[in-house]
């Protein structure tokens, strides 16, 4: 685990969920929230995670949480495992803590922000005993475990270090990057609301990036890599380093995924110009 | 009416509308709450109600709103009614307030808390006659008259009693659940994100439940109930008790509502193993 | 431009977007509200704007921003041109603030509050270097300069004529509407979640409404101008004055765009009964 950094609460809770927005899970632990701590700061992230795909919230919750301040407590429930013996998790990460399943979720975040710093595993019995019924609903710990949690550590009531044991989280199913003549082999990450694919490929990683010129393979085509949409036609397939370092299949004004018909594990390889293929 | 539980407001608003995510509605009803009340927590339930549906409305307030703390005002603007003579509503369950169109929306959320207190009919030439237009827009009555009722109510500066005359609401548009040789028949109540057809058979009421062993009937199949949905194997049909202690149907890993072409009001049974069908 | 109301930050800050509720965009723009301003009230107006459809965001903007208290900044992303040479912008209006890029998204806010009191571009060398980097991600301003630009605003640390040089904005691109014997020819401005067709028609603008009857012609019918969807049977095919005052087209209980095939742009005359077609 990385070096240490104290989790000092700021009063902020994030949620991001599979949840929707047609039903009344999200507010059934938005109220759960506010019923321990009513001053408390929630701020919704992101509702329309794909029903109980777990690389996707973990995107989602890389993509966003590090821009919070330190102090955030980060719900984040998708959970398909849920009623099983799987553990529920508090992790903490550079200042951050991080509330839910452990199945993966907070992998890439933690890593984003320099690693996890302490990982527990909730328990009803101890510190949390008045708070989180020790009997659970069997389908919905959103809001009888994992919520409660988050209220409490979020408003300083109880401190990580009380929420339970030590444990170690499982692992991400985030596939490997890896290195290939000319450039990186990876794959698709998540599809966005626009249609464009984002993969695992750090552009960062690219030997010579930006000054040497790269291209894209995805399915069967071979597309630039380019600054931005804009430094092509409308209608035409790009690659481009996204918001977070990522490459990213794109059609300027148009929906790549579709085009392409990529998906969440699709291969993609980024090249030198002229590398051996 | 249940025995008078005072209201008391701890300056918190939720919504639940039928207005999606995608036009100005729901962001005006939030600057009509502001203005009139700069300070108020307001907090986005589920805006994804099916249009018009005024029954999925009603179970989306049945799930959330009772884990909020008591003093909470809760707006629930699903109205196809807007711009006729129904009348406008607030309701006291609980220690919380309900805001909207007298159409059914609050019979079962008041219900869960404990049942109605008090009912009032909006009345726009008393009390909240500086803020509620008598003569609001036709098709909009969330904004013209229900969030600047439901802001003077969560700021304190009207009370409940004084928006207008003591009034009988209609009765919420819910089918009952019928007792039969060895169980229960109901209905689906509403179909989750997830594919789960929730039903409105208590299993608290189900005879020797959990230690008897039951089975559901929708639409061909017949299947067990069991715990949770990590008892039966990828793909399988199963019933389980949901979150809110109602049967539904369910498939893990998967969309029973799909499968089986259930939708709102399609039946359900729930009997004993080995009972007569 | 309209004569100034001053700009005295109220410490609330909106939300509109393209970006959905599937993807972590939206939160880490939160995210970077909250970091620079940790106190600010932060409220979502609408993310499902389709993607990259300026008309239907500006649409938004006008039916919700003008409700908002005086001082609250509005952020708006809607930006097809992201890393082109557009400028970023801050518009005052109506004592409001209005953050985002310059292509026409404020132009019909702005006119409801009463026209632009002032118009900057964006310079992140001045006031804003230690928050706006220079070299933003060529994909994402909403987080890397409109954010952060809105924090400082709504936080009252900068000062809107301290963000940059006086700008010209780029008009919106609404059609105009035009007098016809006997009323007044417009198009369709949006489609909302109802399926109603929202025109740019005012009915304040037909000589003699609401005494004189109209109809309005939407593809290939003609339909009667009522009071409210109430005033039609089910199923019937109606034109209504929308809540903010504009012609729309429905259907009681339906979906008037589907049933006529309308879309953005559609035109829609409303003319006085008997006058000449």
């Amino acid at each position: 685990m990385a070096a240490a950094t104290r989790f000092v609460p700021c009063g902020i809770v994030t949620l991001t969920t599979d949840f929707g927005t047609s039903d009344g899970y999200v507010g059934a632990m938005k109220g759960v929230l506010l019923r321990e701590a009513p001053g408390l700061g929630v701020f919704d992230l992101a509702h329309g995670v794909e029903p109980q795909n777990v690389s996707h919230a973990a995107a989602v919750l890389r993509t966003a949480c590090p821009w919070y301040p330190a102090g955030t407590v980060h719900l984040g429930v998708v959970d398909p495992g849920v009623g099983t013996e799987r553990a529920g998790l508090v992790v903490l990460a550079g200042g951050h803590a991080f509330v839910g399943p452990d199945n993966g979720l907070f992998g890439l975040v933690a890593l984003a922000l320099g690693g996890m710093t302490d990982a527990r595993r909730i328990d009803p019995t101890g510190a949390l005993a008045a708070i989180v019924s020790a009997t659970p609903s069997a389908t919905f710990h959103g809001r009888d475990v994992f919520a409660p949690t988050a209220a409490v550590l979020a408003s300083g009531h109880v401190a990580p270090a009380d929420v339970g044991p030590v444990h170690q989280p499982v692992q991400p199913p985030t596939p490997p990057v890896r290195a290939e003549p000319g450039g990186l082999a990876g794959c698709v990450t998540y599809v966005d609301r626009f249609g464009n694919a984002v993969t695992n490929v750090p552009a960062i990683d690219l030997p010579g990036f930006p000054t040497t010129a790269y291209t894209a393979i995805a399915a069967t085509e071979t597309v630039d890599l380019v600054r931005t949409y804009a430094d092509v036609a409308e209608g035409t397939l790009c690659a481009v380093v996204g918001s977070e370092g990522f490459v990213e299949i794109a059609i300027r004004g148009g929906n790549a995924t579709a085009r392409l018909r990529l998906k969440t594990g699709s291969p993609v390889r980024v090249l030198e110009k002229g590398a051996r293929r």
